[in-house]
């Protein structure tokens, strides 16, 4: 029997990047996959192709997906992304770049092309600590999703192997992901965080993702390469 | 306070047709939405206009997404649909037409835009009676569904309102959602359900879902106006 395979999300950030090195050095397989979802940060996809070289993985799917035509989000629309001038605490509630639905959308992509490569892992980078206004990235949301997958499937329904959603860095703090990610050898300097980057990719330092990233290196006690 | 609203998943075929006159039927105000998912009958998506125009509804939806670029599936893929010339039993076991994670992939993107618009009904057409060798047809599949849209969403956290997946078909036999659908004004003539119709939209009448079609209008003691 050959490795067991692992569909990996990956949007070319610096959480699904670090989750991508914890599949590898966990053994698996990697079928990597990007969703290409009408994004305003493009750069994302870019990123993503730039950390499949770095880790020398043959294949790569980008399924295209264009949620902007459902609307809804900052990070699909025409909707100005907040900016935090003054470095406040993140606001509570969920916020306006919450995309509806889209980890349940990106889930069931990941589990339909789980289901033709015959894999019954997914990886993604979700993180309930930092991001908890996002009601897709608790770990009840993960849990359920992965109950409808086994009920969703061929796989789930013949029962010969369960889908398992693994969601390594949902209890961690930013910093340590970032120092898990340097042990396993990720390269920050070509994973892309900003929501509003500027016209040539370079992060906006002041909109949520920047805010987070930044305080992340800051609390691993080291410096962001992209800054 | 206006009508509740549902988002209504149309594919143009008997059972969606009748899925969306039963919701209309019970008073929601309708959100059809259809998904182009690069299917080889495309004539699908003409249906699903045209019972939109019958109907007279004034918005539909159609939500473009590439599921032939994961493939495996004879319903987007090259592969053959299976032909039953000698109109035997329909055979056990999950058929080559399955897409995989189909129906968790459109209530997905179903339950994004319910968000979208407020709404926090959505009616998808299954029957588990016909189709048991699907397993994303089962009611246990769908329950879980709605569990897990719950809480994925801004809705379903905030509690304010619960998401409800309507399936009223799930239980009925062809020849009785043919019946009720008559009742309701569908007009079969402008349905489409065959997996692999002629050049010219006609239905070839030897794939699975032609011969339950076949059957349902039998068995109502009707006949079909597509033949």
């Amino acid at each position: 029997m050959g490795k067991e395979k692992a569909v990996v999300l990956l949007s070319g950030g610096l959480d699904s990047a670090t989750a991508l090195a914890i599949a590898i050095q966990s053994g698996f397989k990697i079928l990597p996959l990007t969703i290409d979802y009408g994004q305003k940060h493009i750069w994302e996809i870019e990123s993503s192709k730039n950390l499949i070289r770095h880790f020398k993985i043959s294949s790569h799917k980008v399924f295209k997906l264009d949620l902007s035509s459902i609307g809804g989000s900052a990070l699909t629309d025409d909707i100005e992304v907040p900016k935090n001038r003054n470095n406040e605490e993140i606001s509570e509630g969920i916020p306006i770049t919450y995309v509806p639905a889209r980890n349940t959308i990106f889930l069931s992509i990941a589990l339909g092309y789980a289901e033709v490569k015959n894999a019954n892992h997914i990886f993604i980078g979700v993180n309930a600590i930092d991001y908890s206004g996002y009601p897709d990235c608790r770990p009840e949301f993960i849990q359920s999703f992965e109950t409808t997958a086994n009920l969703a499937t061929k796989m789930g329904v013949e029962g010969f192997r369960k889908i398992k959603i693994h969601t390594p860095l949902i209890d961690m703090e930013k910093s340590s992901i970032i120092k898990t990610g340097i042990e396993l050898g990720v390269d920050y300097s070509i994973t892309h965080s900003c929501y509003d980057p500027k016209s040539d990719g370079k992060p906006c330092k002041e909109c949520d993702a920047c805010i987070l990233r930044l305080k992340g290196f800051e609390e691993a006690g080291l410096k962001d390469p992209l800054i």
